[in-house]
């Protein structure tokens, strides 16, 4: 190292290393390629709020200091499938395991990537260096080629096995783990709505009675008509703004467009939203559109949320850096885990932004996103609540599934935090 | 539409859509999000040059006056294989047939998901609509979110089919189709090595023997060490960069680091490139980090190509813009076929850039490379050949798989231009 220093070729990784060689973990290349900024600045490459930025991100995700002292060598990764549900176990040569529960939909139709390419790559890496076996099966030898749902939600399956496997042989919550440390033992949740389409009227009968069975005191719904808008939808859009908050005027109000509108119209839907006094607009227009997405949130006083569909980390950190959004949602599946995720909290930490992990539904979601939410001191004051899908008997440990007057209080058991019926595991099928 | 054009909301969509409409195409919407400019031109979100590169690549892909006038509805869309080989073929329900040649290698861990996702989701539409097509299977109901190798490789694979079909029913190549219609009946050649960290004077014999055997007249190598660089790829980068130019004083040289260096790295070691005259350098920084790349094409005279790890359209017509690249490579298989990769093509033409399409070594890629090629006026000088799998047997019809002095003859048979083996085709079984 110290030849290419001399070199003045590689300055800042080297320095980046050296920081994060006290504990045990390698530099992040992935979000150090910019080197030496005496040699770029004037091309505009990095600039002070870049640094921060993806300096924040490069922080380990994990305390390296709560790790345990010898290695825990993955000797298999299985994939098990009970009904609609998709399990991934981790076992060590020691006999330890950890237990994820997978995201179903798409691992049913991705199920032979998992098997054949994805969990090989696991096997005989020491499952403590989460960060460093997820970084290097992206790199090895071309699966970032793969970035997407498809292999990332895979990853995250066998991410998340293998920090349950963590806690479990510390018997330590994974809350304990991420950041700084859990930073709060409650979790106000909201609740979304997944209907376009229906009547006004209807959407807010559907939200009365959410309200009455959780007592949350916020409300996602959906605008526009997903990846395009029309009368109909715009009309839809106009009636309901006002009447959600006439009907509910002490809840907190978001809304969902996901990526429906083009420019001018977003931003009249924002400015309508903002004298209703709603709390965030995500995606109003196409998710891959920066600058379009950055031409509403500049013009905007109500803050744009966005991120679900983000599969690069240096994407996210740049619609960070760029202020194309104002609130970033990585999805925990979607993006390959609870690490990557926090890393992209830290990013927008650093610069004063939110971060609300996004779920899809599937799984484990809202438990894992309440993880990572009581660990992040810039989490949004509520998260999506969608609760332990139907037929999978999961329960928590020390802490709630269901919420009371809006809250769950975070699980405090080893690992993830979740028992499920050993029945339930002894049936499922090992996928091949 | 007239109301809401009243409305002063949507007027450029519906300009657009007015455009296409004797088309008979719908206008794109994921390219056209930005809506009337005039509401945003101080957002800087539409600038001149970014709306004449949305508009080229808004063009239908396919002249619409050379389509058969009678519906193609498909009846059937299968996934079949014979050894490692992957045959999608798409039936109308008057018989008619489609057929190519998948990435057999992707389709082979995600068949699945071609099988109960991507599949039926083609069957009923109109086959004379590609473009709408791929767009509507893209946005419906949320496969959006799927964007990336595993989705666009299928949807790919029914693209090209598709495309055969429309050929064969009109006994038209495909190359009158793209585009303007055919500009060359002849396609020059490069070869590319796959090997990294062998000797700097075995590269040289292995181009050697390559160049005697097709007579190429440019070549491609790799540098750098895949997603990251050390000193050992460093030191056979800067011996093979002169030896490569001694050894071969008249062939053109490319070179792809896959995204292994630093900013710094990268401008020293394109200024060693353009020492020695070479033609492009590929990838030179992480794919995704676009401020990046963009540091480094600003301060090289050779020119940088990049693209194929883009899965968003909008992200390459962004790259475009921003001159992130001197050279844009959308992956045929990667980026979900033939008429994106041409949007892109069209992109960067309204920017006086040029295109050449990347291909991933599977299916018939080297094939459906110089197809396309030969329908772009802007495409590169040289196209990577990388010849028909082994065991597949396919011919051309019309033209020649391999070159003689270095050229391909463009097939001139219908659709795709190339003919099975009918008992290979018979003797493969349907995937389920």
């Amino acid at each position: 190292m110290s030849e290419r220093l001399a070199d003045g070729l590689d300055r800042r990784q080297f320095l980046t290393s050296a920081a994060f060689a006290g504990a045990g973990i390698a530099a992040w290349p992935s979000l150090l390629p910019a080197g030496d900024r005496s040699g770029v600045a004037d091309a505009g490459a990095i600039r002070d709020r870049t640094e921060r930025i993806l300096a924040a991100a490069a922080r380990p995700a994990l305390r390296q200091e709560l790790l345990p002292a010898s290695p825990l060598t993955i000797e298999r990764v299985e994939l098990l499938k009970n009904g609609p549900h998709f399990l991934v176990r981790v076992r060590t040569s020691d006999g330890a395991e950890g237990l994820s529960v997978a995201h179903g939909r798409i691992l049913s139709t991705v199920y032979p990537h998992f098997v054949s390419v994805v969990a090989p790559l696991f096997v005989g890496m020491d499952a403590r260096r989460v960060e460093e076996n997820v970084e290097a099966v992206y790199r090895t030898p071309s699966h970032y080629k793969w970035q997407g749902l498809a292999f990332w939600a895979c990853v995250a399956a066998v991410e998340l096995a293998m920090l349950d496997l963590i806690g479990k042989v510390t018997s330590r919550s994974l809350t304990d783990y991420f950041g700084d440390g859990r930073v709060t033992d409650q979790i106000a949740v909201y609740r979304a709505s997944g209907t376009r389409g229906n009547a006004p009227e209807e959407e807010v009968d559907f939200f009365r009675q959410q309200i009455e069975e959780i007592g949350a005191r916020a409300i996602k719904y959906r605008l526009g008509a997903r990846m395009h808008y029309d009368e109909a939808s715009t009309r839809r859009d106009r009636a309901l703004i006002p009447l959600m908050r006439d009907a509910f005027p002490d809840v907190t109000l978001y809304a969902d467009a996901n990526s429906s509108y083009d420019v001018p119209t977003a931003i009249e839907i924002a400015h309508l939203m903002e004298q209703y006094d709603y709390a965030f607009l995500e995606e109003p227009v196409a998710f891959d559109h920066y600058d379009e997405t950055r031409a509403v949130t500049s013009r905007v006083a109500i803050p744009i949320a966005g991120g679900e569909q983000e599969f690069s980390l240096r994407h996210f950190l740049w619609q960070i850096d760029h202020e194309v959004l104002d609130l970033v949602q990585p999805d925990i599946f979607y993006f390959g885990g609870m690490t990557r995720s926090l890393r992209v909290g830290r990013g927008a930490q650093a610069v004063g932004m939110t971060c609300t992990p996004h779920i899809s539904g599937e799984g484990l979601g809202f438990l894992y996103a309440v993880l990572l939410a009581a660990s992040m001191p810039n989490a949004g004051p509520y998260h999506e609540y969608k609760g332990v899908e139907a037929d999978l008997p999961a329960e928590p440990i020390g802490g709630t599934f269901i919420p009371e007057n809006g809250i769950l209080r975070v699980p405090t058991g080893p690992g993830l935090g979740f028992r499920l019926d050993p029945d339930f595991l002894a049936r499922a099928e090992i996928v091949r």
